[in-house]
This record gives structure tokens, C-alpha cells and sequence, in this order.
């Protein structure tokens, strides 16, 4: 846990924050921010900046919040229609939380990718 | 494999295709239609259509592809000023190919994620 990361706040207990999923790898929130009628962040629960640190072992987390983030497309109704998956890394990418996490955005025809 | 799939054809040198990465789990190539400087194809060599059939077993396939767009980052020097990793799925996303892939966009500042 990073003590001034607000993803770790927030899945610690620390801050506030609605829960949509949780497992032992990640969890999920609504973006505060929405890009779209569905816009949730898939967080893993330990605190990964960059993928530059991605090892093997690392390997689980990440399926598993691909894994969680299908779920959440499943229970917000977007699985069919579909729906996009999005990681930013560093500042071109407007990455604002410099603690690793998955966008899922869907719910209406998505425009360009960047 | 899959016959009437690009993706599976390139991956298998049926249809040409410069391929600028290689593994045992996946390959890569320049998307056709750039959407940015830098626009790569992380692809995996066994046709998986969509995250719904994503088990376990595809994590090792999933973590390779994310290792092999960090490196594709750091060799078409767009690691540093940042990067995004986009798998869209279905008609809202607007996948193209259904043979899952990974989007890597970088090289100037990227716009909105949808």
C-alpha cells in the first residue's frame, strides 16, 4: 500500500468508495469522471505504477482483472453489445493515477480509440 | 487456426505481413489504418475471438501480449512519453477483426478513450 495512492486509499477502506467487484486480486469502482453510460476502473489491489514492472508473476493479477472486468460488462448489460478496454500508461496517454488500471467503457457506439 | 481470418493467415505466413514481433504466444504487425504515430497490433497466434471464452489457461497468453507492447513501446520509443493498450470487443467498440488483439497507441498526446 502507498499511503498517498488513492487507489490503495480506496481499497484499503481508507477513502471512500463504492465497491462494484472485489476479489483477492482487484477491485472495481465507477470512473468519477464517465466517458460513456459505462465507465468503471478495474484496480488491482496492489499497487503497480507502470506495466515497465510486468513480470510473470504478475501475469494472474492481470488476467484476473480482464476476468473481472468481463464479469462487470455481464452485470452492467454491455457484455453484448460490446465494449472497450483500456490501459494508459504515462502522460501522452493522460494516465492520472499513477497505480495501474483497466478501463471499461461501453454502452453506446464508442468513437476513436485516441 | 482459423482459414478465413487475417489475423490467423498473417500469424501463419498464409498472407503476407511484415511481423515486427514474434513469440511463441503472439505476434505483431502495424495496423493498416494508423490512428497515431505509433499504432501496433499485439496479436495472439491462437485465435481466441472474444474475452467471454477468457480462462486462466489464457492468462500466460494475456500477460505475454501486455509484455510484448512494453517492449514494442521501448523499441519504437514511445515508452517514456506514454502509451494506450486498447481490446475493444463487439460492434460498440467497433472490432474489426474477430481474432482479439491488442491496440498500442502512442506517440503524441492521445485524445479521449471513446
Amino acid at each position: 500500500m502507498v499511503r498517498d495512492c488513492i487507489f490503495c486509499r480506496i481499497g484499503s477502506g481508507d477513502a471512500p468508495g463504492v465497491l462494484l467487484y472485489r476479489n483477492e486480486h482487484c477491485f472495481a469502482v465507477a470512473d468519477i469522471e464517465p466517458k460513456a453510460p459505462v465507465h468503471l476502473l478495474v484496480i488491482p489491489n496492489q499497487h503497480f505504477t507502470y506495466l515497465g514492472s510486468l513480470a510473470p508473476s504478475f501475469y494472474t493479477v492481470l488476467g484476473e482483472m480482464f476476468a473481472a472486468a468481463r464479469t462487470l460488462a455481464e452485470t452492467h448489460g454491455i457484455a453484448g453489445s460490446g465494449y472497450r478496454l483500456v490501459v494508459n500508461q504515462g502522460e501522452n496517454a493522460g494516465q492520472q493515477v499513477s497505480h495501474l488500471h483497466l478501463h471499461l467503457l461501453g454502452g453506446r457506439p464508442l468513437d476513436a480509440m485516441g
